[in-house]
C-alpha cells in the first residue's frame, strides 16, 4: 500500500478536510495516476453529506479525474509511463454482464464499482475519489485523453460530459433535430455545447432571463424563459428532445406538453422527490420520458476523442482545493461558470 | 341527407335510447356502410357521460365498427358495393401535416376528426359513430376485413386491437422479448393475443387471481399477482417491455422497476389522474415510460391484414343494443370477457 494525500469528509456535517489514505501498489493489470485535476460534481456534495444515503466515512469524492500514468502494471498494454489519462466515474465492474458485455457498464447488472463510495473489490472496503493525489486503478476503466485541450477543462467531460453526451448519441439527436436543454449547470453548459455540435437547433429552458446571454455564448440558438407561461404556450410540440439536466424537484408535464410528436424527454438530473406525470401527456403524441446514467468505458472514451477532435471542453473555474468546502456552498447557489475544478497541485 | 336509427345519449346522465340521426348523401369520395356489429369501448362510456369533458348531445358512440358497403360515391376506387368494410376511431384528418403524410393520421396536427363526438367537416357539426344503422366515411378512412374471420370478433380490433398492436410494433416486441401486459379487459387481452402471435414470452400483471386462467387460455405463458409484494421484488429487471393497458389510476413506480435495462412501459389506458414518477427509477437502467394512441390508417389496415393471416379476433359477448346500458354498468365492474360488441341487426 502506498500512503496518499486526499480531502476527506469524516463524517455528513464536517467539511471536506486533509486525510491521508491508503491506494493499492499497482497489480499487473493496474495504471497508477498522478491525479492533475479533478472536477467537482454535484454527487460529490450528495455523498459527503449522506443525502443519498449509504456514505461511507471517511469519504472521498471526486470522478472527474485528470492525471498522468506514473506506473503500469506489467499486463498494462493500453497506458505507458508519462501518459495523460484519466478516470470518470466508474474504476470497476462485472465484465461478464450482458450489459458489460455490450459496453453499458453504467448498468452492470451485478454492480458497477464507482470510483468513490463503491465497494473496492481489492481492499474489500470503499473506493476512493479524485479529490487526492494519485489514483490506482485497473487499465480497462482508464481512457485516454489529448494532449491539445486543457486538462481542467477535460476533467468534467469524465461526468457532465458523458453524461450528456451519452442521451444525445443514443436518442440520435442530431441535424434538423429541436433540442431543449433543461437547466444551464454543469452538465447544461456541457448539453448546450454537445447538442449544438451535432448540429441541432438548441433552446435553453431556464427560469433564469440573466442567462439567456451565456446561454448563447455556449452555442444556443434560442432561449425560452421557463417561468413565462405565455412563452411556454408557444412552444407547445416544438422540441423532438428534451435533456432535463434539473436535479431541483420540477414538474415535467410542462416540458412533456412542447414534445413534438415521437418526442423524447430525457432526465439526467435526479430529483429526490417523485414528479406527476399525466399519462394522457405521454399517449397523445406518442412521447418518452425516459433516464440516462453517464455513460460505459467506450462511448466514454469515443466523447473524449469526439471533444478533442471538436475542441469541445467544459467551462471552469479552476480553484484551491483548500477552498473546496466554499466552492460547495457557491455551487449550491448555482454560482459557478459551469464547474469547479480542483487543481490538484494544491493539495 | 338520409335518416338513420341510431342509440344516443341526450345528457351526461340519460341512458342511451332510440334517436334518428341525419347522415350526408356519399360525397365522390363517400363509401356509405350498413353497419353489422359495433364494438363498446370503454371510450364510449367517458363521452356519454361526459368524463373527459367537451361532449356535445346527443352524442352517438361507437368506434369498432364492421360491416357491409351498401353505396359508394362516384370515384371512389378502393370499395364497392357489397364488400365488407370496417371504420375505426378516426373518420378524418387535415391530410397534409407531416404526420398525416407519414400515415400518423392519429397524431394529426390540425387535429384528426374522431368518428363520434369529432368536428365533421362536412355537416358542420359533431360525428355520430357507430351505435346506428349506417355510416358514410371517406373512403381513405375505410379499412378492409376479412370474410374469413367472424365479424363480430373483428370489431373491436378496430380500437382495442390497433392501440395494443401500434406500440407493440413501434417498440418492436418480438421473439426473445419478455413482455408484460398490466390489465387483462378489452385492451390486455388483444395485448397478450397479439404479443405472444410475436414471438415474445408474455406474463399478465394482474390484481385479480381469478385471471390467471384466462389470461393463459389467451396465449399468457406467466401470470403475475400484482398484489403480491414478494412476486413483485422477484421480477425486478426482468420485463423487455410493459403495456400498461389500465385506466385507473394506480402506481407507475412499481412496474418501472420490473423493467431491464433500456426497457419501455407504455401506457395505452389514461387515468384522470397523474401517477407520481420517480426520475432516479428512469435513470438507473435507462428506462422508458411512454405513450401511445390507436394507430394511423396504413398500421390499422396493416393490424388487421395481420390479424387475419393468424386468425386473431378478440374475445367477444354479443349483444341486444336495448342492453346497452346494462352492459356499461358490466363493464364498469369488469364482468365482461373481454368485449361487448352490438348487434346492429337488432337496432
Amino acid at each position: 500500500m502506498s500512503t496518499t494525500k486526499a480531502y476527506a469528509a469524516q463524517t455528513a456535517t464536517t467539511p471536506l478536510a486533509p486525510w491521508n489514505l491508503e491506494r493499492r501498489m499497482p497489480t499487473p493489470y493496474d495504471v497508477q495516476i498522478d491525479i492533475l485535476y479533478c472536477g467537482v460534481c454535484h454527487s460529490d456534495l450528495h455523498t459527503v453529506r449522506n443525502e443519498w444515503g449509504g456514505t461511507v466515512y471517511p469519504a472521498v469524492p471526486g470522478h472527474e479525474i485528470v492525471g498522468r500514468v506514473t506506473s503500469i502494471g506489467s499486463h498494462v498494454t493500453k497506458y505507458k509511463e508519462g501518459d495523460l489519462a484519466a478516470v470518470g466515474c466508474l474504476v470497476d465492474s462485472c465484465r461478464e454482464c450482458n450489459n458489460c458485455k455490450k459496453g453499458l457498464e453504467q448498468y452492470c447488472l451485478n454492480g458497477s464499482v464507482g470510483t468513490y463510495n463503491g465497494k473496492d473489490k481489492h481492499s474489500g472496503g470503499v473506493t476512493y475519489g479524485g479529490y487526492s493525489k494519485r489514483i490506482v486503478v485497473h487499465e480497462d476503466f482508464v481512457l485516454r485523453v489529448t494532449d491539445k485541450s486543457p486538462l481542467e477543462g477535460i476533467a468534467p467531460l469524465l461526468c457532465a460530459g458523458i453524461t450528456t453526451y451519452s442521451p444525445l448519441r443514443h436518442w440520435k439527436v442530431g441535424k434538423g433535430d429541436k433540442v431543449g436543454i433543461l437547466g444551464l449547470g454543469g452538465l447544461g453548459h456541457m448539453g448546450v455545447k454537445l447538442a449544438a455540435s451535432f448540429g441541432a437547433e438548441v433552446t435553453m429552458l431556464s427560469h433564469s432571463p440573466s442567462k439567456e446571454a451565456d446561454a448563447k455564448k455556449l452555442g444556443a440558438h434560442n432561449f425560452l424563459l421557463t417561468k413565462d407561461e405565455s412563452q411556454l404556450k408557444k412552444m407547445k410540440g416544438y422540441f423532438d428532445f428534451i435533456l432535463d439536466t434539473v436535479s431541483a424537484p420540477h414538474e415535467y408535464n410542462t416540458y412533456l406538453d412542447m414534445l413534438s410528436t415521437n418526442g423524447a424527454m430525457v432526465c439526467v438530473g435526479a430529483p429526490t422527490t417523485p414528479s406527476q406525470v399525466y399519462a394522457f401527456n405521454l399517449i397523445m403524441n406518442r412521447k418518452t420520458l425516459a433516464g440516462s446514467l453517464i455513460g460505459g468505458i467506450p462511448e466514454t472514451q469515443e466523447m473524449l476523442d469526439y471533444c478533442a477532435a471538436n475542441n469541445i471542453v467544459s467551462d471552469v473555474e479552476v480553484i484551491d482545493i483548500k477552498d473546496i468546502n466554499k466552492s460547495y456552498e457557491r455551487m449550491l447557489k448555482g454560482d459557478v461558470k459551469y464547474r469547479f475544478v480542483i487543481d490538484m497541485a494544491t493539495l
